[in-house]
């Protein structure tokens, strides 16, 4: 291993740092069904999304024009702080599978946040300041996002509101903790803040919550409240295209080498991970130029490409936000509450269930949990670092793809997302150690359940 | 900020990670006093020591005429995971304070056990190892040196029994976790497992337990136990050698932009963070050469070098360890318990020790932990780091030696360690949050009692 030409880690210089995000909307053959209104039901304006989302934001939202799309200066500089990311070698993961594979993956758990979704907290919190605005509102599930953006806030001295799934916010009071440390305020939801929360209270007081329930929650409190806009860390265009960093940076990396992935992994909860891997990689797919293939991992417990309908649906269980045509479970889904870590979001980012839909996504594997905790917990003792129960997805599969080419003995490039740290999910964690952990997979009663919640434009 | 010549992370390449760890103890103008027998008060010999540490780590222990000695390959190739660990140049930090100071800090947190404990745990681990032992024991506080030896062990499939201190163990439920993750057996101290440990519940069956009393257990768990050695993390010449990859890393960054250090600043609560910190430059002062200021930074609870006194003393609270001519404030010293993080213990590394008492080591300082926390969540806010409240120690006088400069117009450059991330101390942030954290300075009749326990020998 000592006499390597490619060293375990492959850190870019500061300088390398990628100066434009990469639009993958510019590339796709066919584009993805517009957002629909969730009054008229007619396809979303700029002035619809105005009073929910920044200016700059909604523009790049509607963006399928240009390919690249220049980052801002002040976002470049506090990406220094923590990028480039490394990609790693996994010498030692390959070692312990001996596999003739070449396994890679690109590290975002190395900010204080834990997780890629920095990159966008930043860049989103960028354009309300540059806005003029007080603050931003979001919601939280696994927690992840509400982090990154309470970092991304108070770098940049905006007040930031966060909704945090009630389960999580009791099963989490240390990434509440962190939060709080960044300056935000932290909202248990279902909360009396809102009218939405109080219905939801008043429906069923006993409520552990949801993503759906929290993104109603934030977006009503955005647009009641004067110089503050709703920000979302997932699902929309605008949050694949800031990830996109992620993917070019890998690029740019294996590049040095002279490497190209043959198979790409990335864990999918609403995309954005999986979505900013894959971008450049997917513009040569679209281009007819080299590419590898695309895997998408879900966890079998909230299945929405492997198992859902690529229909139109709400994102929220509020049913405020506009429409998107997507894969989904229905809106009104909730995954089981043994379910650990995040990706428990009914839907898919439109841009991944459009390439999916077109099979440029190749595929989706839906993973049980218990397989996931045995592959994070490998990974964690040959590669030194803990994953996040999302990211395992990944590890899952890279791990079993590593374990084909043993078979086949073929020495296939593999690059998956580590998405983020696991310091936060000790619990889920505690559960495998102790075996109390169960798989889950729902029947197809309970996802006609959900699917019985579809509106009826869901079928456009 | 963009165009600076010195990058934000001073990244180091894999080929120059130090192929030999610094001895300092060779440069040492006065050889600290010799470790003393607990039966005979006699100065320890190799035969003493086998039956409690592995036979290359006496050697090391003991070893006070090789400046340099060889990194065994496998530690070389794990080191390959997780160094060289950044060097940032602290530019929002400088910016945040107006200063004209030049703020450099060496960040040893990236690695899943969070802290530059790493660094010894693998190197204590493979000595075991190749010994052919079967496990080691060790103790715990606030939980960082048991991460890190759980991560060694379970690299090189030792078994890894840690003794934790009992009030960390209820407090740090998900640190428990980690080691249990990565193949160790945590037992919460005092515990029925040891003649010590059963004495110390029958004495006091409410105790919450101590460093002290943990580190008595390990020892007699190792002893009593065929195939066992006991590792410790902390005060131990061979653990501030193997930290010493911190010091030469630093130094390495640093002159490849023709950067010396004015003043060197680590947290010290046995001393393994600042004694490897400190190595190679501390070298250069011994042998005449520009060398920075020394400050050592420690807890105004538990103050060893500031109001402690330079005199023989046990190591643990069952005193069944040799004896350390240290600075200490009796083994019979146990902090407030409101004192938040690592640096509880009483004594201070023999090396470290008698380069204070020789003047090489200049200045120790200590801080309240109102204004540590306070320094920790600016930091957090501006570099983007949380950082362990050891660390954040550093960092107050980081930020108070920075404000000097402001206020004299210098523009010195600063070095100081950040150990470790602050993931597993959100209880503390909390309690800084919502301002129930307090200041704790011990009373002269605190200390009184301390000193009282002091071994007859103590004046040697």
């Amino acid at each position: 291993m000592a006499e390597s030409k490619i060293p375990y880690k492959i850190n870019l210089s500061e300088n390398e740092i990628p100066k434009a995000w990469h639009n993958v909307r510019a590339d796709m053959k066919t584009a993805h069904r517009p957002m629909l209104h969730p009054g008229t039901l007619q396809p979303v304006t700029p002035d619809d999304l105005r009073p929910v989302f920044c200016d700059r934001l909604v523009a790049q939202e509607l963006n399928d024009k240009d390919r690249f799309i220049e980052i801002p200066g002040p976002v470049l500089d506090f990406y220094r702080m923590y990028r480039p990311s490394p990609l790693v070698r996994a010498y030692f993961l390959e070692k312990a599978l001996d596999t003739p594979a070449r396994i890679y993956y690109k590290y975002e758990g190395g900010n204080t946040s834990g997780s890629h979704k920095l990159n966008s907290a930043i860049a989103q919190a960028y354009y309300a300041k540059e806005q003029g605005l007080k603050g931003v509102t979001t919601e939280t599930g696994a927690g992840q996002w509400g982090t990154a953006l309470s970092m991304a806030c108070g770098y940049f001295g905006l007040d930031c509101r966060v909704y945090m799934v009630k389960v999580s916010s009791e099963q989490k009071p240390y990434r509440k903790a962190v939060m709080e440390t960044y300056g935000a305020t932290v909202t248990p939801s279902p909360s009396g803040t809102t009218q939405i929360g109080r219905k939801m209270l008043a429906d069923d007081p006993d409520t552990t919550g949801s993503l759906g329930c929290a993104i109603s929650e934030a977006v009503e409190a955005a647009v009641s409240t004067e110089g503050y806009r709703y920000v979302l860390g997932s699902v929309l265009n605008q949050v694949l295209l800031h990830q996109s960093i992620v993917g070019l940076e890998a690029k740019a990396a294996l590049e040095k080498y002279g490497e190209s992935p043959d198979i790409l992994i990335g864990c999918a909860g609403g995309g954005s991970n999986l979505g900013g891997l894959m971008a450049p990689f997917m513009g040569d797919r679209l281009a007819g130029r080299k590419a590898p293939r695309f895997i998408a991992v879900e966890p079998a417990s909230c299945p929405s490409m492997t198992r859902g309908r690529f229909a139109y649906d709400f994102c929220d269980t509020g049913k405020v936000t506009p429409l998107a045509k997507m894969y989904t479970l229905g809106s009104a889904f909730i995954p089981a509450s043994n379910h650990a870590g995040g990706l428990r979001y009914h839907g898919m980012s439109p841009i991944l269930s459009q390439l999916y839909h077109d099979g440029y996504l190749d595929e989706a594997r839906a993973v049980g949990q218990l397989g996931v905790f045995e592959a994070a917990k490998l990974f964690a003792k040959v590669e030194g670092l803990l994953p996040a129960p999302e990211s395992a997805h990944a590890i899952r599969v890279a791990i079993d793809e590593a374990l084909k080419c043993r078979e086949s003995g073929e020495a296939k490039t593999i690059l998956f997302g580590l998405t983020g740290t696991g310091y936060f999910d000790m619990a889920a964690y505690m559960q495998h150690n102790d075996g109390t952990m169960e798989d889950y997979v729902p029947t197809d009663a309970d996802l006609a359940r959900g699917f019985a919640g579809l509106p009826e434009v869901a079928a456009e």
